[in-house]
């Protein structure tokens, strides 16, 4: 019998409509049995400063940290911007690994997006060599890269392609495969 | 006799004591003749939120558009977070390249940072990748990445190691040419 | 009245068939007034080895080299191997650019490719890396990166999409743009 | 009682006296109590070409890849050559990847090298992306990454400098951890 597994999700964007952050819900919609998502709006966060850290972590970084902390995987949907990463998903990420504990340390996370032509693959590939810093244990594949957002999903951002499901379902299935992995229940 | 240059600098620091910034206060002190440089502060602009630029871009935002139009060529000192530029320098191009113009477009420019072991290299290759959309023409040479900061810079990010202003200089004169060859002055 | 400009070009194929290695005939046929471009095959080039390389640079490589300095300008044509630029170019790349003289230095160069999924992006972006290395001065756009290259070439490896010959046109206008814009003739 | 594991190990150069050859050396001395190293020497694999590979894969890839397929993890020590992985190694990578049978699916591996002032960085940024289209699974920490290679080696490759063992030796440690805990051991 599989163990309880928990994700917690963030969207590199903070529009409302955002396809990204649909990608989130249409995730919710698909857990494998025991699985289960957190949503984290990362809108809170401030501006990344040295002299603010100084002061003290701001309440919505300890927030997410602790939030990345206690969860057991994590998946996070990205735009690309610039054919990188946005600068607001940079921002919370430089945050959130600031000393004494950097809680993406060993922790299992698959990305996926939509965007433009590339469906968000250099994105992918920038955020990649960031969670190596971190050591995260990314997911090889399925590589989630949607192409020509506007094509397939509608003005709420809703997806009006059946075959985002089943790319976002197999997804986070092969996360929650690889998270028992990394547990030692491989 | 050449032609004068302005040029625009900003840093992916919003730190006071930054070291990164102390290289653009380094470049200013070292400027050859008709090359100006004024150094433009990131810390105005606010998280990039679709939502937010559908109401208008904000007038920071406006300004760092203006001001990179304005000018003849561009000068960018970044730290390396994570092994990428920071979110804050990302999030500023984010903005800055939105509809209807890029300012950007053409624009030649160079890099220059410190940081830990590799100086910032890693940063400044994710950079160059995001030239690449915006259309800027990135100076391949000398590349100025310094190891080990805090070996060479005093608690208020003043470089105490003459190599810096050396390599510094190198670059803004590297800078101008390029700029000139661009021009078709070459 | 524009300058005449010679370009060398060559592909990441070796491959008959190859589709990239098509790319430089098609560019052959659709080059504007006063450019030429002679087309160099990689072949013949041996793998790099240190202890070869202490003996003499073989033949081959001694060619490819004079062919790169009296160019003008370099178009490169090249598939995706593994998510990179194929073993086979940068082999070649990495023996062109051995000491004393290393003939990339301040080129002109533009690339193209074609591929599955994502036509070759992932390739150009690390080709991009070596070429800052190089000094090469790569074209920023158009970015010519065709996917599903099986539906768009027959079996010769001829184009049977006609908006291929179009993408490749405005590639090599643009080069030869860059090159006169580099030369000082902007 | 811990279980055996095989490592094979390769080296991105072909040159005898290479610095990257003699890591895996290094490493040969300083296994783990039921850990082999074997290492292969990729000089015999010819380059890609597809029109010799529709006549079968040549014998040297067939030991390649039926060596990878044995190995319980992967060990590669490359060189950086113009910002990059040498064509060498992505050769040989580009012919073992071939259909039907990807051997490095599912492989942990780890990397190290020695080059000059960033110690190979570049070129394993590079080859971690490879292994995303290959899914190996990387090992993110420990970095070896030694630069100055001409300090801390002799004429013959051998260390001069006690501290690359150590190095050379937690990564090796690292893997066989690595390696266990996606056996399910962890």
């Amino acid at each position: 019998m599989p163990t309880p597994i928990h994700i917690l999700g963030f969207s590199g964007s903070l529009r409302r409509g955002s396809c990204n952050s649909a990608l989130l819900r249409v995730a919710a919609g698909v857990l494998p049995e025991k699985v289960t998502l957190e949503i984290y709006d990362l809108a809170s966060i401030p501006l990344y400063n040295g002299d603010l850290e100084s002061e003290g972590l701001p309440v919505a970084v300890l927030e997410f940290r602790a939030r990345i902390k206690a969860a057991d995987a994590l998946l996070v949907a990205t735009p690309e911007y610039n054919y990188s990463i946005p600068g607001v998903l940079k921002n919370a990420i430089d945050w959130a690994s600031r000393p004494p504990e950097q809680p993406f340390d060993g922790k299992p996370l698959a990305m996926m997006g939509t965007a433009g032509g590339l469906g968000g693959a250099r994105a992918q590939y920038h955020l990649r060599q960031v969670l190596v810093c971190l050591n995260a244990h990314a997911l090889n594949k399925p590589e989630v890269q949607i192409p020509r957002a506007w094509e397939k999903f509608d003005q709420n951002g809703t997806p009006t392609d059946p075959e985002i499901a089943k790319s976002v379902a197999s997804l986070v299935q092969a996360l929650a495969g690889w998270t028992r992995t990394l547990r030692g229940e491989g």
